[in-house]
């Protein structure tokens, strides 16, 4: 993402308003009230927040670039983003607000970006810089800083941020298999994912379920295996708008296909891709995991990741790998040939290792990272290097152990085991998310390091267009700021004050984020 | 509401198209399916559809006034069914259509009212009779038969349909205190119950946390005790729009004005209303339930009463009487002594019971019949004989004593507590609203007459309208079916595969109601 290095005050069109504290020589004191972070969310590192005030107007407010800034009018990601944060910040108020002349503080917001501007262009990454000196931080914190006074101005008090993520990767997983998401919902989930500063949209695309992939190369796969082969589906330019989307807010498009189990959808369009169940001595008519004893399986492999390799500029693709069932497996008769051949013995675990093995052999040579669930790790295939451990199984004990085991062998890791957003009970259960933290197990300094940090996960059996959006924010943002803030950001009380008032900001901008108790937003959602 | 005696058809508009089961004279033999209901919901009491289909076209498709009908075109009641009706059934696909010489098997609905003409004015009551004998059901059930071929035409089957509810009182509480619910969610709301054949709101609109009613006579109640005094309350023409809104749709509106408890947010507005409570010997400041002792509360609540009594035209209004909580009137030293003078000894429940027993002889002169929580009814209140007991508290098998308890002293009750949708949970909860049953409990035949129904409730701490509409359908659709169908009716396989359809035509009609279960809809919702 780009370096936001320096938001600079213009402060010659500005008069600072004297509020309370005040000394007698008529001196503005500003006064840092360190643990009054009014709506920021998640936390910056550090905040000093001054009560000296500025008005900001909608009719004379300009975001430029500041003169030493490396990127300018040509940078699309910038001026997108520009016209996003005027919007939060005047858009529904600025017809309200009459004459051009009306006298206002603050006229101009300088953005100097130190990166190069070849980044105008580029994708998020997991090495990209999210730090940000400056006396307001990035855009979303500028505008999370502006407020409205009794009169309905909006105003921004003096401040300054220093901030940067605690973790580099803090992503959302949303399911389009278990129910089709329109083009229109993911869209306006990464919007909110961009208020909330989460980088990646980890986008399990497919599964047993439906497969609303749009293959070039293998269109049948959604000819097939899609709820319904037009109305159901991600095109390529769908795709492409995603991305593009997610990019101009810096979020990274990780997609998932999950592979050799929760293939169920995949075999409808793709002949002998899947194992054939056996009843006794005859096929049952049933289908198993991937068939991992055919040289076709691999062909397919190798040119289906390839496509996918093209088509998503992210460096990491995510390969699965959970939850295999062995029972398929073990009632053909030609994988137990296979088994004997391969001397597996009754380990089937072992066969599951022999596929993944190859398919990583495959995806590592389109040049792809790889991102894979913890059984993978805990069968023992052998991986990369820089190869990413997903953990998402067992109670808190075990997943701290998993924790520990995976970074004890030099692995980087991501946790979701405590973030399964899809799991919902009655009351205030962000609270559960917020609390808990993907550095707290056992191990070394070194280990805590290769924790990279987390997702949110929202499985799809239960949601779809109608209510995905309300049930996953603000639970979610719970999850943003644990892996934004600093470890020490652990204030329920403090969390639950600002995160009300995140809420109600994000269904000012539109998104219907369900409430965290009784309460109200000045704007009510406006629709149903 | 009206009697829909009978939705004739136009016999010699129709032609039969010939389906399966031909014999071989080419004689149509309609086959009823029994077991085959489509997407029916609430499932009628008597249905029987034939494999003969006729075709439908939205250019030439008439709903008119049959011969002998006794209300016409103007019986603002039925031409508003009419368009809405229409709009379900052929509002999306009409322009696709095309000319207007399209063949059409079927292009007349004729619909004899029975009932006198005078109702087409009236409001719904507890005795309306919601009855229907005829070819197709009420309009609801005739556009559920409805359904699209697989060129996209519109077709429905001949089918004989009779129907009733099997409780008169089914009903939905929604919440607009903890929240406040814009006028335009609660109409969603009410067009979503009449899809369900709900014909009960009852709004719980006032409690500790907001009081957004709007009184003529106390306009002090909402302007101090409503979240905020314009943009948080309910005017009288927005009151007057949905008791309207709801009349078109045969739906009672029967408010709740709850006390002596849950009135905090009365007593911002209404100085010596409520209780003062005590720390030691003065007074803390804070403020307990409605104080029972002193004059000028009884003065209030007759005028207060008076006006809800001509705001709300049903003949009943629920007066709460729930969770008195005993702790401040303890502490004052007044209510102390009015304790000894009325020899209530240490039991304050008695007090209570002073107090209702005055709020209900005061409601009784307006000629309003009430329901009351179920602790009015335990504390052994004198109710008068056509009171309902709302049955709310505790498990099954407490719940079920209580059911028996009420009806064993002869008066008439509904159920709640096993469908307070507010609760959730993962997976498919729906099931168990749909189990209960609210007959099932200890008694006579004689004492299961007085069940008149039930309530889903969805108390409002954690709803506002960002979630409120998915999270309230299609689970309050288990709780319809459960009031409206047969007892025997409880096949959830079957029920399953009925509401999967049915929600989806609730999306299909634009109400974003959750999905049960992995699958999809052919139109997903629109919004986000």
């Amino acid at each position: 993402m780009l370096k936001f290095a320096s938001l600079l005050l213009a402060l010659s069109f500005c008069q600072g308003r004297q509020h309370h504290n005040i000394n007698n020589d008529d001196e503005v004191v500003p006064v840092f009230q360190a643990s009054k972070y009014s709506s920021l969310w998640p936390l910056p590192q550090k905040v000093q927040i001054s009560e000296i005030s500025f008005k900001l107007s909608g009719t004379s407010f300009k975001i430029v670039d500041a003169k030493e800034s490396s990127a300018g009018s040509s940078c699309s990601i910038l001026q997108s983003a520009y016209r996003r944060y005027y919007e939060y910040m005047f858009g529904s108020a600025k017809k309200q607000w009459g004459g051009k002349n009306r006298r206002a503080d603050l006229t101009e917001l300088h953005v100097w970006i130190t990166s190069p501007d070849s980044e105008c262009d580029a994708y998020p990454g997991v090495t990209s810089d999210e730090s940000c000196e400056s006396f307001y931080g990035g855009l979303e914190t500028f505008s999370q800083l502006v407020y409205e006074d009794e009169y309905g101005a909006k105003n921004i008090n003096s401040s300054k941020i220093s901030d940067f993520p605690r973790f580099a990767h803090r992503g959302v997983l949303l399911d389009s298999s278990r129910h089709f998401l329109p083009i229109k919902v993911i869209l306006a989930n990464l919007e909110t994912m961009a208020m909330n500063k989460i980088n990646v949209f980890h986008w399990h695309i497919v599964d047993d379920q439906s497969f609303p992939y749009l293959s070039r190369t293998f269109p049948q796969l959604s000819q097939q295996g899609a709820y319904h082969p037009y109305t159901h589906v991600y095109t390529p330019a769908d795709v492409k708008m995603v991305i593009e989307f997610a990019r101009l807010r810096g979020i990274r498009v990780i997609p998932e296909f999950d592979t050799p189990g929760h293939t169920q959808s995949w075999g409808k369009g793709q002949t002998d891709l899947l194992t054939p169940c056996f009843s006794g001595s005859k096929p049952s008519g049933t289908f198993g995991p991937v068939n991992p004893i055919l040289n076709t399986t691999y062909d397919f492999m190798t040119q289906f990741f390839k496509e996918v390799s093209t088509v998503f500029p992210d460096t990491y693709v995510h390969l699965g790998g959970d939850e295999v069932d062995f029972t398929c497996w073990k009632s053909n008769p030609d994988i137990q040939k296979f088994m004997e051949q391969q001397q597996f013995g009754e380990d089937y675990s072992k066969l599951e290792s022999f596929y993944i093995q190859r398919l990583l052999d495959i995806v590592s040579t389109t040049q792809k990272g790889y991102l894979i669930w913890q059984e993978v790790f805990d069968n023992g295939v052998k991986l990369k290097a820089d190869t990413l451990i997903h953990v998402w199984k067992g109670n808190q004990q075990q997943y701290q152990n998993e924790m520990a085991n995976v970074t004890a062998s030099g692995y980087q890791t991501l946790l979701s085991t405590p973030w399964y957003l899809n799991r919902i009970s009655y009351g205030q259960d962000w609270q559960g998310f917020y609390k808990a933290d993907p550095q707290d197990f056992k191990g070394t300094d070194e280990q805590k390091k290769l924790v990279i940090g987390g997702e949110a996960c929202l499985w799809g059996e239960y949601v779809d267009a109608t209510n995905l959006t309300p049930r996953l924010w603000p639970r979610a943002s719970a999850v943003a700021e644990r892996l934004w803030s600093a470890s020490n950001v652990t204030d329920i009380d403090d969390a639950f004050n600002r995160l009300s008032l995140h809420r109600c900001r994000m269904v000012e901008r539109g998104i219907p984020a369900e409430p965290l108790f009784s309460s109200y937003c000045p704007h009510e959602y406006k629709g149903v």
